[in-house]
């Protein structure tokens, strides 16, 4: 029913892998942030992304997008991708210069303009993985047909953290999947007008997902942002000469960092969301972690390999490492999360605090816990 | 006023130092537990003891009364001790059997029955310093005239996990200082029962500070206790030959346990009570602990050399120790003890169920972290 590799086309998959996840410190640190870590499984929310779209898109066209530190963990942790389709984002200026910069440096492998390119995330969990492919599918037909496309969730709850997408007329239906013009995208809204969004059945989170020719992206790119666009030419001529110089050559040194919703998606036409229930989480506290990982009849969920007795302590998440013990007594929907030398100790509901703490820790020159 | 070393005449102090400690866990350990720690100020709590009964009794007169495995720990800590001053309890029978063996082995020591023998614990605080002195210095002439006596402490609230002694008429007022009659132990009494001790300003707490001559305990122990008395005496005969063998001697393995409250105490006449206000504490829990220990604005308690960052935390007792950093949010009452190997946390409020707790690590074969 659906097409091969070979029948999907030219498709080359850009995986953004430069986030921080500073909200799931202590175990997320500046060496080695959320995306490499195994949070959910035996292998990390990188490796897990890579292995989820592998079934469409062969190694030799995934590419990982990732800051200069990094990119010897990607290249450990993902053996089988070609070298060269590691990325290195010379210094992080958000969504939009990443994006373009990817999308130039593929125009120069690709055999045309057609070649589509699916963008996603290395540090979301998405557990309706064959969803998710079907959605890639249909979003790759879709951008051949001239669309800018966003995979839209749909809501589980009025999340006041994400960005939501309003979709328009319907557009398309490929093989089950229905298809919708975007009519807006709103940032992350205040809680009622959340609640009218997904009591209303129209609105979706906007994950960041996207697919689109290169042709279409690139064409984009010159129109709202032109300056950023010809730095990211001077940039991708630099680096084709020097793929890893010291420092970031001075074009791209000078970009203001901008996301690729800011820049591209809030300005531009013909824009095609797909909706998709997938099971999705961007991990982005270690509330959200807890909910995602399996709790025992208290409630209780344990990660890592640290040793734990508990007495009457209930909807807790306990994280422990090596041979240290942690013993609790009492603890009810709590967060303990020990390392080798950093422990951090919160209620669940104060989950989304996590990143005031590693501001705090930075003000008082503790960087080298972060 | 009050007489020399010399003048107070010949004063033995026996420090009992066997307790394990198991509700200051993961803290108090079996190789190194409550007394041996510095808890409070820079000194170990046995260290603390025998410096505040030097000014009255001199070192050469001040005996420790401990385990096989803890007299090189008494050792190192008390290095102005003479050696053979560590008396070695050759397992845990109760203070019965320890206080009469250290009678036993006094009174081949001493000069005449009329020696007074002076006992206390290793692992408590005492702030009021100068009146635990002139209590023991009352308690001494008191012994002197026949007397059992104990120092009872003037209850600061309706403690349900202390023993109780009542006092009947008055006895004698030595420099300012009272002594009563004792007309009743009680053991630790429920809570309504308790409340009406405190009210009627007539019970004091019983802390386990004795006082009597040679004389006097070890005729009581011969009426009250025969049994365990000949055991005695033969234990004592076998340590004085051998005073570090390999096993406990037979005739004190086949000794009952039994506490002097109940052995003797509570069965003896003339027994005589000096009220005090000492500042005292047995430490007898973490969150007795954190009352102890100064606070910051916020109530915080900090112990050991870990590094702390908190965000809205308070009233909360926080030990780390080496380069590890704890960092809380959202704490109040809470108990967070980080050690090499194990991490406690608990609500200040379950702070008595760490026995519970250690009981558990045994249960479960994790007794190498006890």
């Amino acid at each position: 029913m659906f097409p091969s590799h070979e029948a999907l086309g030219e498709v080359y998959v850009a995986i953004l892998a430069g986030g921080s996840g500073t909200r799931l410190w202590p175990l997320s640190r500046q060496a080695r942030p959320k995306q490499f870590l195994s949070l959910v499984g035996q292998s990390s929310l990188l490796q897990q992304t890579v292995a989820r779209i592998t079934p469409l898109v062969p190694p030799e066209r995934i590419l990982v997008l990732t800051g200069p530190d990094h990119a010897p963990l990607v290249a450990a942790q993902l053996p089988e991708l070609p070298r060269e389709n590691i990325l290195v984002e010379p210094s992080p200026k958000g969504t939009a210069p990443c994006l373009g910069l990817a999308a130039l440096r593929l125009r120069a492998r690709a055999s045309s303009d057609q070649a589509v390119m699916l963008s996603l995330h290395a540090d979301h969990v998405v557990t309706a993985e064959e969803r998710l492919r079907a959605a890639l599918r249909a979003a790759v037909f879709t951008a051949r047909e001239g669309y800018l496309v966003t995979v839209g969730i749909v809501p589980g709850h009025p999340e006041t953290g994400y960005g939501y997408i309003e979709r328009g007329e319907a557009l398309a239906e490929i093989a089950g999947q229905r298809i919708y013009h975007v009519a807006r995208f709103t940032e992350k809204p205040p809680l009622e007008e959340a609640q009218r969004f997904v009591a209303s059945g129209r609105y979706y989170w906007n994950t960041g997902y996207f697919a689109w020719t290169l042709g279409r992206i690139l064409g984009e790119f010159r129109q709202w942002l032109p300056e950023v666009t010809a730095r990211l030419e001077e940039t991708a001529a630099l680096l084709s000469a020097d793929p890893n110089p010291e420092a970031p050559p001075r074009p791209w040194a000078e970009i203001q960092p901008i996301t690729i919703d800011v820049g591209i998606m809030e300005r531009a036409r013909r824009i095609a969301v797909i909706p998709c229930d997938l099971g999705w989480s961007d991990v982005g506290s270690w509330a959200a972690l807890h909910d995602l990982l399996p709790s025992d009849a208290a409630g209780n969920a344990l990660l890592g390999d640290g040793l734990y007795v508990g007495l009457d302590t209930s909807r807790s998440l306990i994280r422990g490492q090596g041979g240290r013990l942690i013993a609790t007594i009492g603890l009810e929907e709590m967060i303990v999360v020990d390392t080798a030398d950093a422990l951090l100790i919160l209620p669940k509901s104060r989950a989304q605090d996590v990143s005031a703490l590693v501001k705090e820790l930075r003000r008082r020159g503790l960087g080298k816990y972060l």
